[in-house]
Protein backbone atom coordinates (compact mmCIF):
# COMPACT_ATOMS: atom_id res chain seq x y z
CA UNK A 1 0.00 0.00 0.00
CA UNK A 2 0.76 3.65 -0.74
CA UNK A 3 0.57 5.94 2.20
CA UNK A 4 0.80 9.74 2.16
CA UNK A 5 0.26 12.89 4.80
CA UNK A 6 -2.14 16.37 3.46
CA UNK A 7 -2.70 19.02 4.93
CA UNK A 8 -6.64 19.57 3.24
CA UNK A 9 -9.29 22.12 4.63
CA UNK A 10 -7.48 22.80 7.38
CA UNK A 11 -6.41 19.35 8.96
CA UNK A 12 -3.84 16.90 8.10
CA UNK A 13 -4.94 13.62 6.73
CA UNK A 14 -3.23 10.23 6.46
CA UNK A 15 -3.89 9.35 3.22
CA UNK A 16 -4.00 6.01 0.63
CA UNK A 17 -3.34 5.85 -3.05
CA UNK A 18 -6.67 5.56 -4.78
CA UNK A 19 -7.01 5.05 -8.54
CA UNK A 20 -6.95 8.11 -11.04
CA UNK A 21 -5.05 10.11 -9.82
CA UNK A 22 -6.62 10.60 -6.57
CA UNK A 23 -5.97 9.56 -2.49
CA UNK A 24 -8.34 8.11 -0.01
CA UNK A 25 -8.90 9.83 3.49
CA UNK A 26 -9.62 7.35 6.57
CA UNK A 27 -13.09 7.98 6.23
CA UNK A 28 -13.64 7.32 2.79
CA UNK A 29 -13.48 10.59 1.00
CA UNK A 30 -11.77 10.74 -2.78
CA UNK A 31 -9.64 13.89 -3.31
CA UNK A 32 -8.01 14.55 -6.65
CA UNK A 33 -4.09 15.17 -5.88
CA UNK A 34 -3.96 18.45 -7.64
CA UNK A 35 -6.34 19.68 -4.77
CA UNK A 36 -4.24 18.67 -1.74
CA UNK A 37 -1.15 19.82 0.12
CA UNK A 38 0.93 17.42 0.33
CA UNK A 39 3.18 16.88 3.93
CA UNK A 40 5.89 14.64 3.97
CA UNK A 41 4.61 11.24 3.91
CA UNK A 42 6.17 10.46 7.47
CA UNK A 43 6.98 13.18 10.47
CA UNK A 44 10.70 12.28 11.51
CA UNK A 45 12.76 11.16 14.04
CA UNK A 46 15.89 11.22 13.53
CA UNK A 47 16.97 11.87 10.02
CA UNK A 48 20.31 10.33 8.52
CA UNK A 49 21.76 11.01 5.77
CA UNK A 50 24.73 9.00 3.64
CA UNK A 51 27.64 10.81 1.76
CA UNK A 52 29.43 9.10 -0.47
CA UNK A 53 27.19 5.88 -0.57
CA UNK A 54 27.69 5.20 -4.40
CA UNK A 55 31.04 4.83 -5.55
CA UNK A 56 30.38 6.74 -9.04
CA UNK A 57 29.02 10.16 -6.84
CA UNK A 58 32.52 10.13 -4.90
CA UNK A 59 34.38 9.91 -7.52
CA UNK A 60 31.78 12.86 -9.35
CA UNK A 61 33.33 14.52 -6.60
CA UNK A 62 36.92 13.54 -6.43
CA UNK A 63 36.69 11.78 -3.19
CA UNK A 64 37.76 8.20 -2.49
CA UNK A 65 34.42 6.29 -1.59
CA UNK A 66 34.22 5.42 2.65
CA UNK A 67 35.18 2.26 4.38
CA UNK A 68 32.77 3.14 6.91
CA UNK A 69 29.37 4.60 6.09
CA UNK A 70 29.98 8.55 6.22
CA UNK A 71 26.41 9.62 8.04
CA UNK A 72 25.54 12.90 9.07
CA UNK A 73 22.07 13.93 10.78
CA UNK A 74 19.68 16.67 8.87
CA UNK A 75 17.07 18.71 11.06
CA UNK A 76 13.26 18.56 10.94
CA UNK A 77 13.75 21.99 8.94
CA UNK A 78 14.74 20.22 5.67
CA UNK A 79 11.87 18.52 4.89
CA UNK A 80 8.97 19.35 2.40
CA UNK A 81 6.28 17.50 0.91
CA UNK A 82 5.58 16.84 -2.79
CA UNK A 83 5.18 19.64 -5.10
CA UNK A 84 6.22 22.41 -3.00
CA UNK A 85 9.18 24.93 -3.72
CA UNK A 86 12.85 24.79 -3.02
CA UNK A 87 14.83 28.04 -2.37
CA UNK A 88 18.09 28.60 -4.40
CA UNK A 89 19.82 30.60 -2.10
CA UNK A 90 21.16 33.78 -3.21
CA UNK A 91 24.80 33.17 -2.47
CA UNK A 92 24.87 30.00 -4.24
CA UNK A 93 26.79 29.58 -7.45
CA UNK A 94 25.96 25.34 -7.68
CA UNK A 95 22.89 23.93 -6.42
CA UNK A 96 22.39 20.07 -6.92
CA UNK A 97 19.72 17.59 -6.49
CA UNK A 98 20.13 14.44 -5.58
CA UNK A 99 17.87 11.61 -6.09
CA UNK A 100 17.86 9.21 -3.15
CA UNK A 101 15.90 6.43 -1.36
CA UNK A 102 14.47 7.02 1.93
CA UNK A 103 14.27 4.32 4.20
CA UNK A 104 11.99 5.23 6.88
CA UNK A 105 12.22 2.94 10.16
CA UNK A 106 8.81 1.23 11.28
CA UNK A 107 10.18 -0.51 14.83
CA UNK A 108 12.43 0.10 17.81
CA UNK A 109 15.46 -1.97 17.06
CA UNK A 110 19.12 -2.24 18.89
CA UNK A 111 22.05 -4.26 17.79
CA UNK A 112 20.10 -5.84 14.90
CA UNK A 113 22.06 -8.44 12.76
CA UNK A 114 22.07 -7.92 8.58
CA UNK A 115 20.12 -10.79 8.26
CA UNK A 116 17.21 -9.44 10.56
CA UNK A 117 17.72 -5.66 9.50
CA UNK A 118 14.98 -5.21 7.06
CA UNK A 119 12.46 -5.93 9.80
CA UNK A 120 13.03 -2.97 11.04
CA UNK A 121 11.95 -0.90 7.78
CA UNK A 122 8.28 0.25 8.01
CA UNK A 123 8.59 1.41 3.99
CA UNK A 124 10.64 3.24 1.37
CA UNK A 125 10.12 6.39 -0.01
CA UNK A 126 12.02 9.32 -2.14
CA UNK A 127 14.03 12.26 -1.24
CA UNK A 128 15.63 15.38 -3.02
CA UNK A 129 18.47 15.80 -1.02
CA UNK A 130 19.46 19.37 -2.67
CA UNK A 131 23.24 20.59 -1.47
CA UNK A 132 24.79 24.16 -1.65
CA UNK A 133 27.48 22.66 -3.54
CA UNK A 134 29.96 26.03 -2.56
CA UNK A 135 30.03 25.20 1.24
CA UNK A 136 31.36 21.43 0.29
CA UNK A 137 35.07 21.84 2.31
CA UNK A 138 35.94 18.72 2.69
CA UNK A 139 35.19 15.09 2.71
CA UNK A 140 34.13 14.64 6.01
CA UNK A 141 31.30 17.12 6.77
CA UNK A 142 28.96 18.48 4.64
CA UNK A 143 28.19 21.27 7.21
CA UNK A 144 24.87 22.64 8.12
CA UNK A 145 25.17 25.36 4.99
CA UNK A 146 25.42 23.07 2.55
CA UNK A 147 22.68 20.63 3.42
CA UNK A 148 20.80 22.01 6.59
CA UNK A 149 18.62 24.80 4.62
CA UNK A 150 14.73 25.00 5.44
CA UNK A 151 13.32 22.94 2.69
CA UNK A 152 16.04 21.58 0.96
CA UNK A 153 15.13 18.21 1.17
CA UNK A 154 11.55 17.18 -0.53
CA UNK A 155 10.52 13.93 0.65
CA UNK A 156 7.43 11.98 -0.44
CA UNK A 157 4.94 11.94 -1.64
CA UNK A 158 3.97 8.21 -0.78
CA UNK A 159 5.61 5.50 1.73
CA UNK A 160 5.81 2.64 0.15
CA UNK A 161 5.34 -0.77 2.69
CA UNK A 162 8.17 -2.53 2.87
CA UNK A 163 6.35 -5.86 1.42
CA UNK A 164 5.83 -3.90 -1.79
CA UNK A 165 9.35 -3.90 -2.34
CA UNK A 166 10.32 -6.40 -2.75
CA UNK A 167 14.40 -5.64 -3.46
CA UNK A 168 15.47 -2.35 -2.06
CA UNK A 169 18.93 -2.79 -3.68
CA UNK A 170 17.73 -3.27 -7.39
CA UNK A 171 15.34 0.01 -7.89
CA UNK A 172 16.41 2.57 -10.78
CA UNK A 173 16.83 5.76 -9.90
CA UNK A 174 16.03 8.71 -12.26
CA UNK A 175 15.87 12.67 -11.93
CA UNK A 176 14.43 14.47 -14.58
CA UNK A 177 14.77 18.44 -14.91
CA UNK A 178 12.27 19.97 -16.99
CA UNK A 179 11.78 16.75 -18.35
CA UNK A 180 15.51 16.27 -19.41
CA UNK A 181 16.71 13.10 -17.90
CA UNK A 182 19.94 14.50 -15.76
CA UNK A 183 20.57 11.43 -13.77
CA UNK A 184 20.01 8.04 -13.58
CA UNK A 185 21.26 4.88 -11.70
CA UNK A 186 20.19 2.10 -9.87
CA UNK A 187 20.34 1.46 -5.79
CA UNK A 188 22.38 -1.60 -6.78
CA UNK A 189 25.72 0.79 -6.83
CA UNK A 190 25.51 1.62 -3.24
CA UNK A 191 28.59 1.21 -1.48
CA UNK A 192 26.65 0.11 1.53
CA UNK A 193 23.18 -1.34 1.25
CA UNK A 194 20.01 -1.03 3.49
CA UNK A 195 20.73 -3.81 5.83
CA UNK A 196 24.07 -3.31 6.17
CA UNK A 197 22.94 0.83 7.11
CA UNK A 198 20.59 -0.80 9.46
CA UNK A 199 23.00 -3.08 11.08
CA UNK A 200 25.74 -0.29 11.22
CA UNK A 201 23.54 2.06 12.99
CA UNK A 202 21.66 0.06 15.54
CA UNK A 203 25.47 -1.43 16.23
CA UNK A 204 26.20 1.64 18.64
CA UNK A 205 22.42 3.45 19.23
CA UNK A 206 18.90 2.56 18.52
CA UNK A 207 16.97 3.17 15.66
CA UNK A 208 13.38 3.88 16.56
CA UNK A 209 9.94 4.25 14.18
CA UNK A 210 10.03 7.33 12.57
CA UNK A 211 13.96 7.48 11.72
CA UNK A 212 14.56 8.11 8.10
CA UNK A 213 17.59 6.98 6.61
CA UNK A 214 18.64 8.75 2.79
CA UNK A 215 20.76 6.57 1.47
CA UNK A 216 22.85 8.51 -0.75
CA UNK A 217 22.93 9.52 -4.48
CA UNK A 218 24.75 7.93 -7.78
CA UNK A 219 25.97 10.47 -10.11
CA UNK A 220 25.12 12.69 -12.72
CA UNK A 221 24.50 16.00 -10.47
CA UNK A 222 23.96 19.21 -12.43
CA UNK A 223 23.32 22.92 -10.97
CA UNK A 224 19.47 24.06 -10.82
CA UNK A 225 18.41 27.25 -11.02
CA UNK A 226 15.09 29.15 -10.14
CA UNK A 227 11.91 27.96 -12.60
CA UNK A 228 13.44 24.87 -12.46
CA UNK A 229 11.00 21.65 -12.01
CA UNK A 230 12.99 19.01 -10.86
CA UNK A 231 11.18 15.17 -10.62
CA UNK A 232 13.34 12.80 -8.61
CA UNK A 233 11.68 9.48 -9.20
CA UNK A 234 12.50 5.69 -7.85
CA UNK A 235 11.00 2.63 -9.93
CA UNK A 236 8.18 1.08 -7.74
CA UNK A 237 8.25 3.57 -5.01
CA UNK A 238 7.40 7.13 -6.40
CA UNK A 239 7.84 10.58 -8.46
CA UNK A 240 8.56 13.37 -6.32
CA UNK A 241 8.20 16.91 -7.66
CA UNK A 242 9.59 20.30 -6.60
CA UNK A 243 10.46 23.43 -8.25
CA UNK A 244 13.57 25.95 -7.74
CA UNK A 245 12.40 29.71 -6.70
CA UNK A 246 15.14 32.17 -6.19
CA UNK A 247 14.89 34.10 -2.64
CA UNK A 248 13.60 37.30 -3.96
CA UNK A 249 10.77 35.41 -5.63
CA UNK A 250 10.17 33.39 -2.76
CA UNK A 251 10.42 36.72 -0.12
CA UNK A 252 8.60 39.21 -2.84
CA UNK A 253 5.78 39.74 -0.90
CA UNK A 254 7.25 39.83 2.76
CA UNK A 255 8.24 42.93 4.76
CA UNK A 256 12.12 44.39 4.04
CA UNK A 257 13.96 42.81 6.66
CA UNK A 258 16.09 45.69 8.48
CA UNK B 1 12.27 31.26 37.29
CA UNK B 2 13.81 27.79 36.94
CA UNK B 3 11.44 24.88 35.13
CA UNK B 4 11.74 21.45 35.11
CA UNK B 5 10.36 18.34 33.28
CA UNK B 6 9.80 15.34 35.30
CA UNK B 7 7.55 11.69 35.29
CA UNK B 8 6.35 10.96 38.58
CA UNK B 9 3.37 8.55 39.66
CA UNK B 10 2.24 7.84 35.90
CA UNK B 11 2.24 11.35 33.75
CA UNK B 12 4.73 14.20 32.98
CA UNK B 13 4.99 17.20 34.66
CA UNK B 14 5.95 20.90 34.07
CA UNK B 15 7.63 21.41 37.56
CA UNK B 16 9.05 24.42 38.78
CA UNK B 17 11.84 25.06 41.59
CA UNK B 18 10.83 25.18 45.08
CA UNK B 19 12.64 25.71 48.40
CA UNK B 20 13.91 22.91 50.27
CA UNK B 21 15.18 21.19 47.11
CA UNK B 22 11.71 20.65 46.32
CA UNK B 23 9.73 20.82 42.81
CA UNK B 24 6.50 22.53 42.52
CA UNK B 25 3.99 20.60 40.14
CA UNK B 26 1.51 22.86 37.64
CA UNK B 27 -1.01 22.33 40.62
CA UNK B 28 0.77 23.57 43.69
CA UNK B 29 1.94 20.13 45.00
CA UNK B 30 5.28 20.09 46.20
CA UNK B 31 7.61 16.81 45.85
CA UNK B 32 11.08 16.12 47.40
CA UNK B 33 13.67 16.21 44.25
CA UNK B 34 14.86 12.68 45.34
CA UNK B 35 11.73 11.20 44.80
CA UNK B 36 11.06 12.31 41.26
CA UNK B 37 12.43 11.13 37.71
CA UNK B 38 14.39 13.69 35.95
CA UNK B 39 13.44 14.56 32.14
CA UNK B 40 15.56 16.52 30.01
CA UNK B 41 13.66 20.42 30.29
CA UNK B 42 13.02 20.81 26.91
CA UNK B 43 11.33 18.62 24.31
CA UNK B 44 13.73 18.78 21.53
CA UNK B 45 13.62 20.45 18.09
CA UNK B 46 17.09 20.43 16.19
CA UNK B 47 19.98 19.54 18.22
CA UNK B 48 23.08 22.08 17.29
CA UNK B 49 26.37 21.23 18.93
CA UNK B 50 29.80 22.70 18.79
CA UNK B 51 32.87 21.49 17.86
CA UNK B 52 35.91 23.29 19.50
CA UNK B 53 34.07 26.49 20.69
CA UNK B 54 37.10 27.21 23.11
CA UNK B 55 40.31 27.75 21.89
CA UNK B 56 41.75 25.75 25.19
CA UNK B 57 40.05 22.69 24.55
CA UNK B 58 41.07 22.82 20.75
CA UNK B 59 44.65 22.52 21.39
CA UNK B 60 44.19 20.10 24.40
CA UNK B 61 42.92 17.97 21.12
CA UNK B 62 45.66 19.50 18.94
CA UNK B 63 43.42 21.12 16.31
CA UNK B 64 43.12 24.68 15.45
CA UNK B 65 40.22 26.77 16.37
CA UNK B 66 37.91 27.44 13.59
CA UNK B 67 37.53 30.50 11.60
CA UNK B 68 33.31 29.65 11.27
CA UNK B 69 31.24 28.28 13.66
CA UNK B 70 32.00 24.09 13.38
CA UNK B 71 28.65 22.96 14.65
CA UNK B 72 27.25 19.49 14.24
CA UNK B 73 23.56 18.03 14.62
CA UNK B 74 22.59 15.53 17.50
CA UNK B 75 19.74 13.03 17.10
CA UNK B 76 16.77 13.09 20.15
CA UNK B 77 18.03 9.54 21.42
CA UNK B 78 21.05 11.13 22.82
CA UNK B 79 19.18 13.35 25.77
CA UNK B 80 19.02 12.06 29.34
CA UNK B 81 17.34 14.17 32.01
CA UNK B 82 19.60 14.88 35.58
CA UNK B 83 20.23 11.88 37.88
CA UNK B 84 20.27 9.17 35.35
CA UNK B 85 22.95 6.34 33.73
CA UNK B 86 25.10 6.98 30.63
CA UNK B 87 26.48 3.81 29.63
CA UNK B 88 30.29 3.79 28.38
CA UNK B 89 30.47 1.03 25.47
CA UNK B 90 32.50 -2.27 25.72
CA UNK B 91 34.59 -1.05 23.17
CA UNK B 92 35.67 2.06 24.46
CA UNK B 93 38.90 3.26 25.42
CA UNK B 94 38.91 6.69 26.18
CA UNK B 95 35.10 8.63 27.23
CA UNK B 96 35.04 12.06 28.34
CA UNK B 97 32.62 14.25 29.50
CA UNK B 98 31.56 17.96 28.00
CA UNK B 99 30.30 20.49 30.31
CA UNK B 100 28.28 23.08 28.02
CA UNK B 101 25.67 25.73 28.33
CA UNK B 102 22.66 24.61 26.78
CA UNK B 103 20.89 27.52 25.25
CA UNK B 104 17.14 26.77 24.59
CA UNK B 105 15.36 28.67 21.72
CA UNK B 106 12.33 29.90 22.78
CA UNK B 107 10.84 32.19 19.41
CA UNK B 108 11.07 31.21 15.53
CA UNK B 109 13.51 33.55 13.96
CA UNK B 110 15.55 33.71 10.61
CA UNK B 111 18.16 36.42 9.44
CA UNK B 112 18.59 37.92 13.01
CA UNK B 113 20.86 40.24 13.86
CA UNK B 114 23.75 39.71 16.69
CA UNK B 115 22.09 42.56 18.61
CA UNK B 116 18.75 40.95 18.49
CA UNK B 117 19.60 37.50 18.62
CA UNK B 118 18.94 36.79 22.47
CA UNK B 119 15.60 38.07 22.09
CA UNK B 120 15.61 34.63 20.92
CA UNK B 121 16.16 32.78 23.82
CA UNK B 122 13.66 30.93 26.21
CA UNK B 123 16.72 30.24 28.60
CA UNK B 124 19.79 28.09 29.32
CA UNK B 125 20.37 24.71 31.13
CA UNK B 126 23.47 22.50 31.25
CA UNK B 127 24.52 19.75 29.01
CA UNK B 128 27.08 16.76 29.45
CA UNK B 129 28.02 16.35 26.05
CA UNK B 130 29.95 13.33 26.86
CA UNK B 131 32.08 11.76 23.50
CA UNK B 132 33.86 8.64 22.79
CA UNK B 133 37.50 9.90 21.46
CA UNK B 134 38.46 6.55 20.17
CA UNK B 135 36.00 7.53 17.03
CA UNK B 136 37.05 11.11 16.60
CA UNK B 137 38.74 10.88 13.43
CA UNK B 138 39.78 14.26 12.57
CA UNK B 139 38.67 17.42 13.14
CA UNK B 140 35.89 17.87 10.85
CA UNK B 141 33.54 15.41 11.87
CA UNK B 142 32.36 14.02 14.95
CA UNK B 143 31.09 11.08 13.64
CA UNK B 144 28.04 9.32 15.35
CA UNK B 145 29.75 7.36 17.11
CA UNK B 146 31.81 9.62 18.85
CA UNK B 147 28.58 12.13 19.47
CA UNK B 148 25.17 10.35 18.81
CA UNK B 149 24.96 7.35 21.40
CA UNK B 150 21.77 6.89 23.35
CA UNK B 151 22.01 8.77 26.09
CA UNK B 152 25.01 10.00 25.92
CA UNK B 153 23.84 13.73 26.55
CA UNK B 154 22.43 14.56 30.27
CA UNK B 155 20.93 17.32 30.04
CA UNK B 156 19.00 19.85 33.16
CA UNK B 157 17.55 19.67 35.49
CA UNK B 158 16.38 23.36 34.96
CA UNK B 159 15.77 25.38 31.97
CA UNK B 160 16.48 28.91 33.43
CA UNK B 161 14.81 31.94 32.32
CA UNK B 162 16.75 34.15 30.08
CA UNK B 163 16.02 36.67 32.19
CA UNK B 164 17.75 35.34 35.24
CA UNK B 165 21.17 34.98 33.29
CA UNK B 166 21.53 38.83 32.83
CA UNK B 167 25.59 37.45 31.30
CA UNK B 168 25.41 34.21 29.66
CA UNK B 169 28.81 35.00 28.42
CA UNK B 170 30.86 35.20 31.88
CA UNK B 171 29.17 31.99 33.54
CA UNK B 172 31.85 30.02 35.49
CA UNK B 173 31.99 26.32 34.34
CA UNK B 174 32.98 23.25 36.89
CA UNK B 175 33.18 19.41 35.99
CA UNK B 176 33.45 17.46 39.44
CA UNK B 177 34.31 13.39 38.90
CA UNK B 178 33.59 11.48 42.11
CA UNK B 179 33.73 15.01 43.88
CA UNK B 180 36.90 16.21 42.40
CA UNK B 181 37.00 19.45 40.42
CA UNK B 182 38.35 18.11 37.07
CA UNK B 183 37.08 20.81 34.97
CA UNK B 184 36.67 24.49 35.55
CA UNK B 185 36.60 27.42 32.32
CA UNK B 186 34.29 29.98 32.11
CA UNK B 187 32.22 30.77 29.00
CA UNK B 188 33.79 34.40 28.75
CA UNK B 189 36.41 31.98 26.47
CA UNK B 190 33.95 30.95 23.87
CA UNK B 191 35.00 31.61 20.77
CA UNK B 192 31.89 32.06 18.52
CA UNK B 193 29.69 33.55 21.49
CA UNK B 194 25.50 32.66 22.22
CA UNK B 195 24.35 35.65 19.81
CA UNK B 196 27.26 35.29 17.25
CA UNK B 197 25.87 31.40 17.05
CA UNK B 198 22.42 32.58 16.61
CA UNK B 199 23.18 35.39 14.23
CA UNK B 200 25.02 32.27 12.31
CA UNK B 201 22.27 30.10 11.90
CA UNK B 202 19.77 32.12 11.51
CA UNK B 203 21.72 33.40 8.19
CA UNK B 204 20.68 30.19 6.43
CA UNK B 205 17.98 28.77 8.38
CA UNK B 206 14.84 29.27 10.47
CA UNK B 207 15.49 28.42 14.72
CA UNK B 208 12.85 27.57 16.28
CA UNK B 209 10.85 27.30 19.98
CA UNK B 210 12.47 23.92 21.00
CA UNK B 211 15.82 24.22 19.31
CA UNK B 212 18.98 23.26 21.44
CA UNK B 213 22.37 24.52 21.20
CA UNK B 214 24.97 23.19 22.99
CA UNK B 215 27.33 25.43 23.13
CA UNK B 216 30.88 23.78 23.14
CA UNK B 217 33.11 22.79 26.57
CA UNK B 218 36.06 24.18 27.45
CA UNK B 219 40.14 22.02 28.35
CA UNK B 220 40.00 20.05 31.41
CA UNK B 221 38.98 16.90 29.63
CA UNK B 222 39.56 12.72 31.15
CA UNK B 223 38.20 9.70 30.98
CA UNK B 224 35.38 8.74 33.18
CA UNK B 225 34.74 5.06 34.11
CA UNK B 226 31.83 2.57 35.01
CA UNK B 227 30.78 4.12 38.32
CA UNK B 228 31.58 7.30 38.27
CA UNK B 229 29.90 9.90 39.50
CA UNK B 230 30.00 13.23 37.21
CA UNK B 231 28.92 16.46 38.19
CA UNK B 232 28.78 19.53 35.10
CA UNK B 233 28.04 22.86 36.71
CA UNK B 234 27.34 26.55 35.65
CA UNK B 235 27.20 28.97 37.86
CA UNK B 236 24.12 30.59 38.02
CA UNK B 237 21.97 27.86 36.02
CA UNK B 238 22.36 24.52 37.52
CA UNK B 239 24.08 21.35 38.58
CA UNK B 240 23.35 18.48 36.83
CA UNK B 241 24.54 14.60 37.78
CA UNK B 242 24.89 11.61 35.70
CA UNK B 243 26.71 8.47 36.86
CA UNK B 244 28.73 6.10 34.37
CA UNK B 245 27.59 2.39 33.49
CA UNK B 246 29.48 0.21 31.89
CA UNK B 247 27.45 -2.10 29.24
CA UNK B 248 27.37 -5.49 31.57
CA UNK B 249 25.88 -3.70 34.09
CA UNK B 250 23.55 -2.03 31.85
CA UNK B 251 22.26 -5.05 30.41
CA UNK B 252 22.97 -7.50 33.56
CA UNK B 253 18.96 -8.15 33.78
CA UNK B 254 18.50 -8.51 30.14
CA UNK B 255 18.16 -11.49 27.29
CA UNK B 256 21.28 -12.23 25.68
CA UNK B 257 21.55 -11.29 22.26
CA UNK B 258 21.45 -13.86 19.79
Amino acid sequence: MKRGRIAYQGAIHQVTQAADRRVRLADGRLLNESEVSWLPPVVPGTIFALGLNYADHARELAFKPPEVPLIFLKGPNTLLGHCAKTRRPADATYMHYECELAVVIGKTGYQVAKADALDLVAGYTVANDYAIRDYLENYYRPNLRVKNRDGCTPIGPWLVDRDDVPNPMALKLTTRVNDQVTQQGTTADMIFDVATLIEYLTSFMTLNPGDIILTGTPEGLADVKAGDIVETEIENVCNLQNTIVDDRRFFAHSEKRS
